[in-house]
């Protein structure tokens, strides 16, 4: 009977706002599969915070179900988080060849050795309940997918990170065909990418940047090129590549996770370089400044990333010439444009030739635009919709878009993170939700800092802190030493030498009124003295620092 | 002899980055005039800073020159320093009606009663050496001014900040005229602000806002209507104000800034609000959603302002309703794109309709684009130009604009903020600088957080705090009570006791082993268990929390 058949559900386990991002699940009794396992980048107001991974503890709790997690591509917020839930729990892996190439160095950073699967587009993986198949896309990165997922309750496509590119610099194009026939057979669910569903058309080949490239090459004869990316995006590197053979120049790539993927690149044979065109960074001064061009990292204006370092003079092998021409080869992350715009005026102040996007084309986007997503809804054409990827908005508009193209508004889940929505042989709804959200990552501690400690983290960068010592002896509870106070972060102590002696006069005196209340419980002192304190700093600077009371007894 | 005259010297003072924003000073012989007061807004990086104002040390060593300060125009760029300011020199206030109007909440908060000038365009104001013409131009706030100001070394022009307006909302457009007579006789210096230099074309007038608005009223024939604009953005209020009589709703005004600035310019005639239209908000509820229009501050997603309280449901009033049309009509200040995101995602997620520029042209700037700037370039006919406002990139498009229309490129100064910029009969030079910069209010404090407080903020807002608490007895130097740990920003305790135990052993260590040394300076001492214990919770950890070792003395 069909109505006795497990239904599907699906579920996004979140890292922050953007759903589907960074991990999907999809479960059906006994069986979970995982589609990508990103990070995010934290936000401004998570102090001190390295990375956001999601929630795994619905996963965790039915580790026993999981069969794979498979990977659309290589990106960091969709790969990134892999290493922490491979800790949790060890399951195959599935990637293209690229995108597992990639893994390889964080694996290995983290001690890790699972069991991994290269795919190719078009075989059929079986995981559990389902059947999982690779299609080829184009996006800002080689080797990316999409996937089809054969479910008990019907057939599931997953975009991946995609734009339609007819003429990609490397390898076919995105394969429309398997789109067409997918759909055709009937498909019940599209979870489709919803980041660049605002801007109207059609976005650019990537190869449409090699003509810019090759005219700024054409009109920079005779200074230094020097050319920011995504250390990801090999197409646009071996674009830049291409001009600097036929410019007669060397390449020379700064910048960590440049050079890593870069060595991931050409041993996968995903970048061709030709011999002896790759210089290492000691060797740029052997060089004249019509010789080279350095490929580096640092397009969102990273305060460690080699760009901006040269930017602040603080790059050890590169420094800034005059004519210098350099190249912003990427758009700002939202967010990012401050920080951006002051590299870009730094290395002007140098002298530097700054060329970004806005003054010239010199960068496409990887991900589709309207045109190209309801392309993708034409032949797809999914009973129901979940818009994944970008903020509410985005999704709000790719419900738009689908209703526009005949699509019932009712069959479209905007859904929010740890939302499940369940699939059923002729139906689809939310119903209910699992554990989910973020879990932070600062320094090697994983979800050991929490609201509590990024809420102090909060009071203290704002106002600083002040703390009271006192000692006291056990037996009278009378004051042996102190009040002492210190402070950090709050005023400059030599400006203000009298409002931290009269401060002190205040802690005094709030305890002395505890001594002849005759009032032993040290909490409450505590308590007394912060109040006063407060008060009084409040009065005399409006500002409200941490107060930390210690009382030490002996 | 003219060799003999007293140079010219005009200085920016600064604030942030952008030259020629706050202050602008003109110093000839034994007289100082200044030109704007205004204060910057924090950057991210200055953790608990209100605002930013300039170093006014120049002016103070020299106060006894300084004959008054003229402003341009109300905007909190141009006027919010100017309290500070006249707390250290009690000179004359020079400004337009509105602009001086603005200032009366500020001059009564600070408790201030300067002598203030209330100026008409054209009229000549003589301040020691230099006589001083205000020139009607048009902007975002009413009643602006750019200066005509003459002086021993020749006539200069400041821009103030400007778009050209034909078609004004309120008064006469700007006076294309007299910027014309001035330049027939021989401009000098013409200092111009950069804002929009990098957009090609002509800002639209704020006139063309009326129709988009009306469109929008016509298409909400039963739901409620909020616009967030500036609250010094009065013409625009005023056409907002006029879509509601047309279509019979009632507005209300929220946000303390927008109640201000609205009430001051009904006052003064600058804001036309028919009888009975304006509302109070506990009367929002008398009302139904057609017969509403509110009025708010909040455009840039300020976590304070009206507009973020009530997407957050933190407002005590109003609460978005599903259907709402909100207009959000300004452009965000770049560094705030991603605050504006989220307000728009909550108030999506509320159900509320959100239309904002990229949707539909819902603002149009208050700046000059090229064309703009050509044409007062055209009519000014400078000998020596000196680019103010924007970013540096902006300043050097500038310059590269005013040298296509044939200037000198040696006649342009791109300046730094404390530069000197020398203004002779014949020639002009940058000439050595004068102490100039930031100085930072805090609270009540001006100038009492600097760079130390700053880092240590930093350094708090990272990775937290951990306190080491020891005492002492003096006579022996044994320890009596401790080492006590308290830790706050660090780690979250409960997860981390082990940690926290294992960290009082190693003190504890550290502070055994110089009693075995038999180490008795305390200074010493701290600084072994700084360095023991910051090694070894960098191991544990990969964090580097500040640590303050106290030891009191019994």
């Amino acid at each position: 009977m069909a109505s006795k058949k497990p239904k599907l559900r699906v579920i996004s386990l979140g890292g922050l706002q953007e759903i589907g991002k960074n991990i999907t699940i999809f479960e059906c009794g006994n069986d979970i599969i995982a589609v990508d396992c990103g990070v995010a980048f934290p936000e401004d107001d998570m102090l001190g915070i390295d990375l956001v991974i999601p929630d795994f503890s619905y996963l965790v709790k039915n580790k026993h179900k999981v069969r794979g997690v498979f990977l659309t591509h290589g990106h960091e917020d969709h790969i990134g988080s892999l290493p922490y839930f491979l800790k949790e729990m060890n399951v195959p892996v599935y990637g293209t060849r690229l995108t597992l190439g990639l893994l390889e160095s964080k694996f290995k950073e983290h001690g890790l050795t699972p069991t991994t699967h290269v795919v190719e587009y078009g075989t059929q993986l079986e995981a559990g309940k389902f059947k999982v198949e690779y299609i080829r896309v184009t996006h800002s990165i080689a080797d990316s997918a999409a996937l089809a997922i054969q479910t008990p309750a019907g057939m599931v496509v997953h975009s991946g990170d995609f734009k339609v590119d007819y003429t990609p610099i490397h390898g076919d194009p995105i394969d429309l065909t398997r789109f067409a026939e997918i759909g055709r057979k009937g498909v019940k669910l599209f979870l489709c990418e919803s980041t660049n569903v605002g801007s109207p058309g059609f976005t650019m080949s990537e190869r449409s940047i090699g003509p810019i490239f090759e005219k700024i090459f054409m009109d920079t004869p005779q200074n230094r090129i020097m050319v920011a990316t995504f250390s990801s995006n090999i197409h646009r590197i071996q674009q830049i590549v291409n001009c600097a053979v036929k410019h007669h120049r060397k390449v020379c790539f700064i910048g960590r996770s440049m050079l890593n993927a870069v060595k991931t690149s050409v041993e996968l044979g995903y970048l061709d370089i030709p011999k002896n065109l790759q210089i290492e960074t000691y060797d740029i001064k052997n060089y004249s400044d019509e010789q080279l061009v350095i490929i580096t990292t640092g397009t969102q204006g990273e305060p460690m990333a080699a760009l901006s370092r040269i930017a602040a003079k603080e790059h050890k092998q590169v420094e800034v010439k005059h004519g210098d021409k350099i190249i912003i080869s990427a758009s700002p992350i939202p967010g990012n444009e401050k920080t951006i715009s002051k590299v870009i005026n730094e290395l002007m102040k140098r002298g530097a030739n700054v060329i970004y996007e806005g003054l010239m084309d010199v960068h496409v986007s990887g991900h589709a635009k309207q045109e190209e997503i309801k392309l993708l809804h034409a032949l797809v054409k999914p009973k129901f919709l979940v818009p994944i990827h970008g903020e509410y908005r985005h999704l709000q508009m790719h419900k738009d878009l689908a209703v526009s193209m005949g699509m019932k508004p009712d069959n479209v889940f905007i859904m929010d993170i740890g939302d499940v929505l369940e699939v059923g042989d002729q139906d689809a709804k939310v119903n209910g939700s699992v554990p989910s959200g973020q879990v932070f990552v600062d320094g090697l501690g994983v979800g050991d800092v929490g609201n509590i400690v990024l809420r102090d983290r909060r009071i203290l960068s704002q106002d600083g802190l002040i703390i009271i010592v006192v000692t006291t002896e056990k037996a009278t509870g009378g004051v042996l030493s102190g009040p002492d106070i210190i402070s950090r972060g709050f005023v400059y102590v030599r400006e203000s030498e009298d409002l931290m002696e009269d401060a002190r006069k205040v802690v005094q005196k709030a305890i002395d009124g505890c001594e002849m209340r005759n009032i032993s419980e040290w909490q409450y002192t505590k308590g007394v003295i912060k109040d006063a304190l407060r008060d009084y700093l409040w009065q005399k600077t409006k500002r409200n620092p941490m107060i930390l009371p210690i009382i030490m007894e002996v």
